[in-house]
């Protein structure tokens, strides 16, 4: 089972990029997690763009999710919401609508912040944005890694033995979220 | 009583684009409302480079806020949410937490889509990221034009009646807003 | 397919409990809806109440929720959220955290109001308690009644065409997406 | 200043209720609160009811908003929502919509739970539904009291040194709050 790995946020020390590297090596064997690591390089959505052709990092963006049997986002909490930044991404995607990359693609979350709530409320509205493409996401118990400078070594490792299991059982239940959700 | 204007689309032919502008012409005398049309320059939100100093869109994004006594902020809907384009340039105003020019000030909403909704799901989407900027948005009625393809002429011009006096309802309520939230 | 419907609202003419009926009749054959129509008879929540056993009515509701195979909860809209009638049924089915009978329970949402936008945000509200649930709700496109009263006769009969398609195909959705979810 | 208090549990021990009673201890001298303490009176609403006239806790409830200046709503979290029981007290004061007398009211919020998220997602929906009824809701930091079993007594008093001081600063800030959206 491939999965399609975002993080969504630009900043290299970030600790929501740091628990996509965790998850990529706590992984259960059935299950491999690409990182699409080309986030900075998709341009801000314009239609007229659009209507050109994608650019190609879009392009690239878009194939990766096709060739992908499920998603797993990482989101930071910015402003009580998504990250523009991931939110763009999400809005080519999701692009045209009734033939997006997104439509029926099983997904999970996670997200780490340094405050309490752990990205409580950016998982939420990516929630709602998942409704609308489509993207059935695993619904109950949510990852959220809150104060995250306490779980993560000074090399961005993560060291929280908790958290390591939350993040195991969670693409446990991804894996089966997936079979369940496959067309028969 | 001077308004900075957003809207969050790049597209030329926007109706939220013209949606503003319409704005413009209908706003009452006592308030004038400048439109920031540099959204496509502000790069996307990357606290490494923030921390060299902003990017000179960024600043001038900052100080256009800052010089007003109040925001309007015209949001499309994409994907149940506001366009990441949109949502970027709030992140960077947002920053820093605490010191932003987001804290404090007025602002009321407004959205148009060619369905039927009419943004209702990204105007709560960003009402929820104002309550964390400290940010505090006119409550009650709000502007929503739906079917927006019907209301607006092939040239942009807003030619609906009753949404013309929605509008320009929203805009006095605002200058009364503005005015009760005023510091004494 | 058995399938535990619910209308959140205790009027006698609503649209929605009209809409749940109009359901019944135009499901597939496959699928019978089953219409709990106790919702007055459910106690505010209350936890001291609780600890002393399910009043009846609520036991009533929950055996009727375990017996399901699906749920279709229709929903009104009322100040943006859920009916308090609504949810307090909800918050008595949640219970008991982890051995709740929502939990995985696979769920369809429809809703209608006079107004222009059908339930959108009671709607989206709705979903973010069944993420709280662990109840895997339909992704995707909405059946959301607007202008209700156009809709229905005076009897209470759902006369427009294109609505009872919308019913329809997502009763028809519904039946695939509880046969996905089975486990195996 | 007289502030309608309003938590939204029937539960005895509720820190919700512990919660209110701290900030009816902890208020500034100009600002009084008064609880209203018959939530479990309120009926469930019934728009055929309400056509025959306000039950008279509903009628209670009413008058005691009117005669407020300002609102202050202690929120639990259940299921990622408010309780079905505080919604409804909502539903019925907002009512008749466009003469509620909610409209206009300045408002604060708080909530506890034994969790760690305290109440954030609950507070953005009550948020929301106090956007339908124009009532203007304190922006910015919030009062989340999670892990509340730690922060108060046995006896329901509230230890925590940290949590009163914020109880405090947010009645301060209710009541600039308030004297900023009185009508001149």
């Amino acid at each position: 089972m491939r999965v399609f790995g975002l993080a969504g946020s630009l900043r290299k020390g970030s600790y929501n990029r740091a628990l996509l590297r965790a998850a990529v090596r706590l992984a259960p064997e059935e299950l491999q997690i690409l990182v699409f690591d080309r986030l900075r390089e998709i341009p801000p959505y314009n239609a007229d763009v659009e209507a050109e052709g994608d650019p190609e990092p879009v392009a690239a963006l878009k194939a990766a999710i096709r060739a992908a049997d499920a998603l797993l986002v990482v989101t930071p909490e910015y402003n009580y919401g998504v990250p523009g930044v991931l939110k763009n991404a999400i809005d080519w995607a999701s692009r045209p609508p009734g033939h997006s990359v997104l439509d029926g693609k099983p997904a999970a979350l996670m997200g780490a912040t340094p405050g309490r709530t752990g990205t409580a409320r950016a998982q939420l509205a990516l929630r709602q944005s998942f409704v609308f493409t489509g993207t059935p996401v695993l619904p109950g118990p949510e990852v959220l890694v809150a104060e995250a400078h306490q779980k993560f070594g000074e090399d961005g490792t993560l060291r929280d033995e908790a958290t390591q299991k939350h993040v195991r059982e969670l693409l446990e239940r991804l894996v089966r979220w997936t079979e369940r959700l496959r067309p028969k």
